[in-house]
């Protein structure tokens, strides 16, 4: 059936209002507009960002909103003036575009395009959704809106990926694989040979550790609360696991004693204040850096000693592993496609999109590493 | 007269207790001893490091004691086991030594030598002083002890410098100028035209506005509440300069709005927590990098919303600017020589060491850049 330039129906998990259960609605999906691309998503993980927008603790979440935002999928076509993509193509949806114009993307130590910036949230370029249910207008998030069989998607916020690539846990380099791996490779730019500490393995953690390993650290230290997420951790490249509540020591005290002064690099990848503090006081006071990745969600705040800083440490943070979207996402899977890296041990429960509920209660109970939905 | 190997007799400023005045004593300096060197001061500045010390708002230090690190002189004997030093060498005492063989030197973006660190603080390796006042033993400081006309260094706390070098105002390379120019081009590594703001005029404020002029910043903004010392910070390259006081917005909003979303590097240069809370809210949500130079004194924390930095914000600290002491200080005084960049608009006051009370009042009240003090 030709479906171009048509209205599509089909499934989606809407959310109507926060902290409500998902609920399978038929949905009707508006062709793309200038600059657009409907895309038919193939999988999608599911991620604790999409806990912080559906408990109201993100800005610029508009209620009812088909979340979602680490997929892959299929362009099913193309609106006007659009040149990069076709049908057929596979495209990796990006929550952080790439339009090469804005002063972030121009700056080459920053991926935070302000393309979107300013634009009232939840809604495209003119104003409006592509997406209604029963009616109603139902409002985008971070320009994926993964949760849905179709969804449309500005073209700077989607990356074309090769066409061998088999459609399926490809999905995390939209997210999770990305802000791990990328955080290492380019926020931190880790050095062979050098000692890391991350702090949770979850689906970021444990693309820290891979690439922790990529990068040659001769030591790769896990820590988490949940110790039967240990021996996937060391399958990875996790050199030792620590489970802090097992320690007679603090996991700071532990980590300086075992680095012989501290960790050379440390990766928050909770969004925990505490362990936020423990990431910066357990790095090198000398030459020590802490990324944050784990997002704390909205009015947390953490307090320590500036002059933790002075004797040499960086503190960074990165949103999608602070690399240029439009650009990495495409090397990446063509490295995953090359065997380069495994994205499916970091997978550990496979539904269809009728069971979200189940998959988010799976997250919040901490037994999950990463959910991905078929649709 | 020959004073190798014996005790020399001089004038010193010592600082019997916490918060006195300091009182100028003839003091015993004993000769230097394996390792060690032993200088003739010519010139030193002072630092609010030192009122940190005074005040006992800096750990390890033991009172009775000779305060004082920003200096120059002339090696007048050295003792065993001494290879790069003989009378008559030009140098630079360094009170973050730099012994090639820690850690902390052998990674390349540390400087924070481990030399001293673990000995008892305010004496030699030896666990003895090399100074005495009235039958009592007095402790040195930060290695350095340059608030008396001889002082004994160990040779890794010292820098030899070209020669030719006029001894005066050069002795700020041993401490403030090198903090702020180091903090720029090292820490920060500010790229040719991008925007920097400078918290604090003071005389590290100034070095850091002299680096971004010759790192090829496009806009450097000065902040400071006293007006006066806008005048020197253009003669030295400040682009602009703001007094918050007289602003109808909060320095933040007003940096935030003059740079169109942030400054790309923001520098805190007094060591007060709300101007280092506005050095990373000022600074580019994207790209932004802020590097806290200013010391805080004990038991002061810094709050915030980590998430300020999730977006790509970078957060340092460097002492003595980060850079290798020895390797660096020798090369800054050679381009002083060079006259690549000016010392002595960084000077307000010439005075004797029999005026440090009043050079100290001079810089409590905020009537001083920098306060160079002869012998």
């Amino acid at each position: 059936m030709e479906t171009a330039g048509k209205v599509i129906k089909c499934r989606a998990a809407v959310t109507w209002e926060a902290n409500q259960p998902f609920s399978i609605e038929e949905v009707e999906v508006a062709p793309p507009q200038s600059q657009e691309i409907r895309v038919k998503i193939i999988s999608t993980g599911i991620c604790r960002s999409d806990e912080h927008a559906l408990t109201g603790n993100m800005k610029d979440v508009t209620f009812p909103v088909i979340l979602g935002h680490e997929g892959v999928g299929i362009v099913e076509s193309v609106g006007e003036d659009v040149q990069d993509f076709k049908p057929g193509d596979k495209v990796i949806p990006l929550f952080i575009g790439q339009c090469d114009q804005c002063p972030s993307c121009k700056n080459p130590r920053s991926n935070f395009c302000l393309l979107n910036m300013g634009r009232t949230p939840g809604v495209m370029a003119d104003g409006t959704t592509r997406f209604t249910c029963k009616g109603k207008q139902i409002h985008q998030f971070t320009n994926t809106s993964t949760f849905s069989e179709y969804t449309v998607l500005h073209q700077n916020n989607a990356a074309k990926i090769d066409d061998e690539t088999p459609l399926g846990n490809v999905c995390l380099i939209g997210c999770s694989f990305t802000t791990g791996y990328g955080s290492v490779v380019n926020t931190a730019e880790v050095k062979p040979g050098s000692t890391c500490a991350v702090f949770g393995l979850g689906g970021v953690g444990l693309a820290v550790v891979i690439g922790c390993k990529l990068a040659g650290a001769s030591r790769i230290i896990g820590i988490d609360v949940k110790k039967d997420k240990f021996e996937r951790a060391k399958e990875l490249g996790a050199t030792e696991c620590i489970a802090p509540q097992d320690c007679d020591k603090s996991i700071v005290e532990l980590l300086l004693e075992k680095t012989g002064g501290g960790v050379d690099y440390t990766f928050e990848c909770i969004g925990n204040i505490e362990t936020m503090t423990s990431a910066i006081y357990s790095s090198n006071f000398a030459y020590g850096t802490t990324v944050l990745i784990g997002i704390s969600g909205l009015s947390k705040t953490i307090t320590f000693d500036p002059m933790m800083l002075l004797t040499g440490r960086t503190l960074k943070g990165s949103v999608f592993g602070g690399v240029k979207s439009k650009d990495f996402v495409p090397k990446l899977v063509s490295d995953y496609n090359a065997k380069k890296f495994d994205l499916d041990k970091l997978v550990s429960h496979n539904l269809t999109l009728e069971k979200i509920n189940e998959g988010f209660e799976l997250m919040r109970a901490g037994e999950s590493i990463r959910t991905i939905l078929t649709f």
